[in-house]
């Protein structure tokens, strides 16, 4: 599968502009926990996710996380090429969350095709509209929805991604993600096991009453 | 002053597409308080301020809010136009703040330009992009700084937006700039007052020593 086939308005270019994508694009295959970008690493450039799962997040002075969003098959960042737009101010760290292979648009090219190209300027439209409603979408979490409803919908939020009932992960790393202490995610999971809705073990959280958390999240 | 000197890229338009905005925009002047724009109406389409000072806010189901950002002279809003976005999912109120003048353009023919102009499909992505940056900045506040800094950083705003050192605005208006209840922003502001920060009377907040706020801010 090549780039073509993964790029949403690559049918909408001139010849000479698809030969640019396929000249200048490179894949990249990254492990598990490799940083693909960083506030240290300034433009690394469009990148469009082939197959894998990335994490978007922020870090505070303190080294505190809190997650963004998280890119799939065929999702693209615009934020590791934050630097096409003079008015966008803003540091946000990539990370590998599974093995991953991505392809990455070096940031002149994707700008260039951006000035030249209505069908490109107007993707980055939609494409910085779904990370403003993913952001917006979180204000609203972090302002206005207690955390043990955040914890359940985000306990159910993995469980559907990977497909299964037992997510492995520390209470560090869903601490990192929800932007909190671990002792907060480490008590809070212990509320939910006293109450019967999950089950924990070193490095493992079992969902045992996926109705009850569903509730909980929605109420 | 027309619009004509407003539109950033108005300049960038050929004369048919320049008629069509100097048509179809239309001058509203609005009273302090009056809703331009939230989610019951709909589409209201494209906003340019000509003069005065708009807050645009979220909402929660409880009735309680927290701003994004303000608009100014010559700023524009397209979260007022989020129809013309597919994946810009977002709910937001936009209320002035002074007596205001400002140019709705509506949403059918702004988005109509976008698709037409490589200037307004890359005007909108900058436009995208700062607030973009307005709101990631947001989260950063909300998640990493104390209660205390947020609000010695909101009232030297205030001052400086203003031009003086005395504010006019209850407390319930700042809680809701913040997005926290009104107790919190009353304890915190009698603590300013003891160590001599500000001075409160009703209805106003007098900044008495800036320095002492600007450095709380900035710890």
């Amino acid at each position: 599968m090549q780039i073509s086939e993964y790029f949403p308005v690559y049918q909408k270019l001139t010849a000479e502009q698809q030969a640019q994508v396929d000249h200048f694009a490179t894949l990249r295959s990254i492990q598990k926990g490799t940083v693909v970008h960083d506030a240290s690493m300034g433009c690394t450039g469009f990148v469009l996710v082939r197959s894998g799962q990335l994490r978007t997040y922020m870090l505070s002075d303190e080294g505190r996380e809190v997650t963004l969003y998280r890119l799939f098959d065929r999702d693209c960042c615009l934020f590791s090429a934050s630097c096409m737009f003079s008015s966008l101010q803003v540091d946000v760290t990539m990370e590998a969350e599974k093995d991953s292979e991505i392809w990455i648009l070096p940031a002149s090219i994707y700008q260039q095709l951006m000035n030249e190209s209505l069908a490109v300027a107007n993707f980055t439209n939609e494409l910085m509209a779904t990370r403003m409603s993913d952001v917006m979408w979180l204000i609203e979490q972090i302002m206005w929805k207690s955390f043990d409803k955040r914890l359940a919908g985000f306990l159910l939020e993995e469980s559907s991604i990977d497909g299964s009932e037992v997510i492995q992960m520390t209470h560090e790393k869903i601490a990192n993600h929800l932007g909190t202490a671990r002792e907060v995610v480490t008590r809070m999971l212990r509320y939910f096991q006293s109450e019967g809705m999950v089950k924990l073990t070193r490095g493992t959280i079992e969902l045992t009453d996926i109705p009850a958390l569903t509730a909980l999240t929605n109420s």
